[in-house]
């Protein structure tokens, strides 16, 4: 494949194929918002390092980020606090179910990665106490790469999951009794959950991933994070950012991404383009099956695996 | 850096920059004949794509090859069994240290993956039981690849192994009790400790991995796995390759990798070239801490990193 | 020993050996107004079926009564709600240090038994959903039984308890998370911290457990358990009651028992009598030194163990 | 109840109550010989301390004794080692099920106590370590103490147990990994199958149990432990001697009791008497479902439980 190419075959060529799969999982149950989004719904977009985008499907309709925005407070809080973070969040895999309390409490707090749910917390905790405005920073954020202003939290989904945010609250406690978050739990609760509800389409998302494929440096040319540190986050989605199902996305699609609950997956081509795939219905490990099936397909199809 | 480049300006900068590194690490000490290495030996090797090896150091001498088997096992598996395979040994990284009987038990007997003792036990145990003779079966492959028919079984070290082999009888104990090991535990022990104590070069493991960077084809043209499967493998290595420290080998150096508690690690640079490189000074971890660090001074320098 | 003896005699032979224990322990230092008690205090009570009491020592000096209060708690849940509260919370000892959320992801949300934090939690937050009053039908309880009505809850304790409640808090949200908490986290928190914050000396806390060796009844005549209910706590405080030292207390006490970080022990000698010790120095399991010491004393003396 | 009444009446009104048990439960089914037993048999004896028996159903009817040797072998192996024995083994209950690996791990190869198979087997290796051959050595003191010649091992058991040993095999050689087995582990499992597969009846077990109710005193006279160690093993069998049934058994029953996978149950009334139990049919914790009930049929009706 040339550079020259247009990605525009290739994802219609997709679209079509992943229009046969027979069954396309469940959307996300855990709050009524997620759960009533339509499994058959299908949007892909790849941008190219210069913001070209490229789309199909509903790439241009906003779903729910959820987990996907994981990666992007990573990135904001390691381009303040640097390698210091890491005494306070690993970089291996958890090889547990992404809520599991076990590895915490034998590792005294501190959560094996920044893309498990404690892990994230954690992020951004620190980001919290850095900036005073976590979720406000990772909005102006995405709003600034992805060129639309228009991105915003949904309320009602924030709201949804502090409602049913026991799991978490008890993972912010846990940390706090190893002295590991810095903010009171339901400050802190009230800015993950904000994070997570940020709406955005695939166009916004793979946009906004550009910096991953550009080593480091953001849509206006300044740099956000060194060559080094945007290989780091790029290394740490490839072993850790679709929970318990990483071995089989780096065999299947091996690329480095993160999906969400929302049903959307961001993926990184370095030094060539990103990718944002959404498709609500998700399998049982809660990644977006049309989703994985497509971005598969686009590896095989294109040769752009690092494999 | 062109194809047409050679290896060997690099290799040399890359071992004298080694030779300044402080620490070490200690060999392995729990077989007297790893403990007695000096860990201050440092050599590896480059083979290209055709079989041109660049080396430096000692990159002729013979160490003891150990958990770097596991890959050509599992390759040798695969071709035979294919997917069936993986409905014994799981592909996501393991989260835990790699004698762990925690997971295993939690998960009924199916190991997380391939490169954990529990999964190399499995993964030999059904090469065994096609073939006859792992253990003959994996030499054979290793003399063919590298071209050296002067490799061979290090009696001493698999007789070492074997008195010290509790912690792997309990591992082939406890799954066969789950009914995931079909040979007498003994005469499975045997073959899985013969095979890690094949003794080899940086220049013979370098060219003996060649089929994962041509695709899956051996070094005669004739395929052993196909394009699928060695995606797969190297997947496999890049995610659980390094016991515990996938995640920060992944970002370090970028590419799919297995190290040995020998102090050998082997590497891939899918398309282009294989590595390995060998000192016995190992980190708490378990890998070559000279080795790590070459690596990732490798990809530094070539920018041949898969980030 | 025959019925018409006096405790006395044993008693103080008992304080006189005690007063040799080389070492005391050290007092709990999880909150400072624990950590200032001195570790050589020492009081001990015993109170016969009638409500006759003899003591000697610091048995009249009130100290913080903290985990004693969930057999009291127990008993109270136990008599409105019987044997549905067993779906709630288990009978079994919990082989883990007393904090522990393994098993508690383990077995879905339901604590081991009443007697860890989070057993404790589902007691008092099932009492509280009953009464709208926990903390207060405890203390009414206390009172009653002890004929002290100076009896109180120390806020000072309590308030401190709190502030560094996170592992507790944890505990309640994920059992919330699993539906097995009816109460909001806060509030509930508040009744446990204020039930564990009251003080009682010995003397009131030996008549209070007198009903457990009274088969239920309580100090004016009326029941309070059934007779089976009863043996139900005194098994529950033996195989329970001591946090991960159940089973050496069991054989060198041999008595049904419930410790408390505050230093204080009940027992109960079925049948026969109750007995409270005390003292602030505590064991690497946060049981008293001093306190499992002379209860020891006093079965080998007395005869009384129920072994 | 007086001594001088006699136990025929109650154990004739128990077997009539335990045959209109609805279920028995299942026999053990993971050897052929155990699970062709009928779970409605049942037999039932109490031994007085003079060594005078009473019994009902097929109480003088051989079955497999199992776990219930437990308690004779640690009871040998603490008479010659004394309290030496507990650096090796724990006394405190396990919390998990009965064969669990976890917490053998996270305790370095010590067992939480000598009933889960974990600890049977430290205690075995050790006796047979000061014996030369633990089995014969409580094969000789369950004959003298049963006043019954004819007690042996069943072979087919025996070999059958062994053929399906995998799970203590592994067991055992994780032991060994850390330094807490002395023996060579297939010697180990030949001499711990043996003891398991020892055939005797109700009346047998009871009178062999018989030193527990006189405080360590054998058959003959003779003292085989101290007051104290018959106290410890009475509250180790209390705690710990059901499986993970250990609280419930505590508060049906209240007595010191061990149960084997055959069937059969063991108590002890210290100072009183003693019983077994037998029928083949197991509850899901591997206790006898029609054995526990009549145990709790006869601390109701005799009023003799600890409690």
């Amino acid at each position: 494949m040339t550079s020259s190419m247009t990605f525009e075959p290739v994802l219609k060529r997709i679209a079509r194929e992943v229009e046969q799969l027979p069954g396309r999982g469940r959307p996300a149950d855990y709050i009524p918002v997620l759960a009533a989004r339509d499994p058959r719904r299908f949007g892909m977009a790849v941008a190219e390092l210069d913001g070209t985008v490229y789309g199909v499907g509903d790439w241009r309709e906003p779903f729910s980020a959820q987990s996907i925005t994981k990666v992007f407070t990573l990135a904001l809080d390691l381009a303040r606090e640097g390698d210091a973070l890491w005494e306070h969040v690993g970089r291996e895999p958890s090889g547990n179910p992404f809520n599991s309390l076990v590895q915490l409490e034998y590792e005294n707090g501190i959560p094996r990665n920044p893309f498990i749910n404690a892990g994230a917390l954690v992020v951004t905790d620190r980001l919290h106490t850095r900036t005073g405005d976590a979720a406000g920073e990772l909005l102006a954020f995405l709003r600034a790469e992805s060129g639309n202003p228009g991105l915003g939290f949904d309320t009602q989904v924030a709201a949804s999951e502090n409602a049913h945010g026991d799991r978490n609250a008890a993972l912010a406690h846990f940390m706090a009794a190893y002295g590991n978050i810095g903010n009171p739990v339901p400050e802190l609760l009230d800015q993950y959950f904000r994070q997570c509800s940020i709406s955005a389409s695939c166009a916004d998302l793979a946009l906004a991933t550009g910096f991953l494929a550009r080593h480091g440096i953001r849509a206006d040319g300044g740099r956000l994070l060194t060559r080094s540190q945007a290989k780091q986050v790029n290394a740490v989605m490839l072993t850790c950012g679709t929970y318990d199902a990483a071995g089989e996305f780096a065999y299947r699609v091996g690329l480095p991404g993160k999906s969400g609950v929302g049903g959307g997956i961001i993926a990184v081509v370095p030094g060539r383009c990103t990718l944002c795939v959404w498709s609500p219905g998700l399998d049982e490990r809660g990644n977006s099956v049309a989703g994985v099936a497509a971005l598969d397909r686009f590896t095989t199809l294109t040769g752009l695996s690092v494999f």
